[in-house]
């Protein structure tokens, strides 16, 4: 099956495949044709190769709004059976597989065994580290993790590991022009950076609702129109050094530093008991307020797409 | 002394006294006085009372842009020598005094013998909890802590505890009629919501810097440029609602829940020893790349305010 009917060859960018045709590979197409790429897509299973075209419909209109484009980037899209027509001259071979790990292995013997030999093969993955990937491959150096932050379309971190410079280079030029901000890890880890910090951040939310500090819907708020606002325009870091006065993050370090380390002491380590869920589950109903999870996702996109466009003025610190 | 040479009496709207000309006090003071509320401050320090007007323009000329507003907003101000001179009438009396029990509740005696009877003390106070305050006062119900988060003026957020719901419902609808957004804690907690929540993202981030998974600048950019982002327009708990496909939270729960927990058990207990304090100030300066304090300040606060314009024409959800 191939949708290329009309495929242009002459974009001037490298082609990009796409292995997995789910939520995120259905972003990372979007975004990769938005942006001039020819992209060639596989998936295993029938239905989700049929029904890829129309899934990119709804992210690529995003697109088109925060940076309007002419033609039609569904013409530079292919659609195909097999792994080896998908990463046929490919520079990049974007795997958003299940999170196994012999699951991506396997993929990884097909993908080696038909790329071409300077292809970069980028895993989305979340869950797996860099080095729970390359056994099995000839050259390790070739792989990546590049993982975006849901939705990847309109979410423009990308968190890479590997180990070879040259190839995270391109990698990083990439995704770049493809408007996403890469951000290089120095160390192999789980939860790479962003969801370290979302897990970190969710413990304790989740520990307010569990102590009854807060219900579901107040410290959510409370997080939206507080820190997570000024998180959006200033890092962690950076906001304990305005936070120190004219002596920046080493005034705050000296003074304010031992009482930081006494209210980490003081966090809370919640389980997910059967209480917990039940209260997550009945809080998340009150602040949902009957909207369904599509009508929330609408929201969210156009969300982000607001504060995309207001960041392109007026960029964060 | 005082700056009321021409203060009008009839703005309809209720007098405020701000207690601590320092940065919450002057960020306070511009927001009550923006929305016609007439402003008595006092502070025991004659050089922050001299300055204190001063002070006010530029959070007040941020403010304007916000929401345009005609006349001089510093016509409603007042400075005062004496506490009970600034308390006279004020129906919310807002304390921003140094983090010191003792001086507090020093100060909370001296408002008390002068204030309205029904007049509402709330503190600002970040580091310290309810339970800390009310020894000492007749009537504990009119004290609430309402907590800002920095810049106040800029940021909606105000969290709000007490013992008294008709105390808070007042003060809930005075913060709301400046623009803010009160969210209600249950119980008194040390860090209230935002800090706590701020304290544990830190946490992993000092964790990331010290294991050396990714430098300051790094670790600000993911931040800003992925969760920071994506919070600022979604709880976490929404996060994860909407996280786990069709089922939502339940669904996150059932199926995530457990390798949500082994992420929380492989998070990092960095200690604040010399050698992270280095690593965060030589990482920060990078970071800064030669911009000062104030202009870090300055490009926050034109982020934030570009923030809040997007969020208007399209909420957050």
């Amino acid at each position: 099956m191939s949708a290329d009917t009309d495929q242009p060859t002459d974009t001037g960018r490298p082609t990009v495949c796409i292995l997995g045709c789910g939520l995120i590979g259905a972003s990372w197409a979007a975004l990769m044709l938005h942006h001039g790429h020819r992209v060639q897509a596989w998936d295993p299973v029938e239905a989700a190769r049929a029904s890829f075209a129309a899934r990119l419909a709804a992210p690529l209109a995003q697109l088109n709004r925060l940076s309007p484009r002419s033609g039609d980037p569904l013409a530079l899209l292919s659609v195909h059976y097999s792994v080896a027509a998908a990463v046929a001259d490919a520079a990049l071979i974007q795997e958003n597989a299940p999170e196994s790990i012999p699951t991506k292995r396997a993929l990884y013997a097909e993908v080696e065994a038909a790329a071409l030999p300077d292809a970069i093969i980028a895993s989305s993955t979340s869950a797996l580290r860099w080095s729970d990937l390359p056994p099995g491959l000839t050259d390790p150096s070739r792989l990546i993790t590049a993982h975006p932050f849901n939705p990847p379309h309109l979410v423009p971190l990308v968190e890479l590991y590997g180990i070879e410079d040259a190839v995270l280079d391109q990698a990083d030029a990439m995704y770049r022009g493809c408007g996403q901000v890469p951000v290089r890890l120095r160390k192999d880890a789980t939860g790479h950076i962003a969801n370290r910090l979302a897990s970190a951040l969710w413990r304790e939310a989740v520990n307010i609702v569990a102590e009854g500090i807060a219900d579901v819907q107040a410290m959510d708020a409370a997080l939206v129109n507080g820190p997570g606002l000024r998180w959006s325009v200033l890092g962690a870091h950076m906001a304990y050094h305005l936070g120190g006065g004219a002596g920046g993050m080493a005034g705050y370090l000296a003074h304010l530093g031992p009482s930081q380390e006494r209210r980490w002491a003081s966090l809370g380590s919640p389980s997910l008991t059967p209480e917990v869920c039940a209260a997550l589950v009945a809080g998340i109903e009150v602040e949902a307020a009957g909207r369904t999870i599509p009508q929330l996702e609408t929201q969210r996109d156009e969300a982000l797409i607001a504060a995309l466009l207001a960041r392109r003025e007026t960029p964060h610190v």
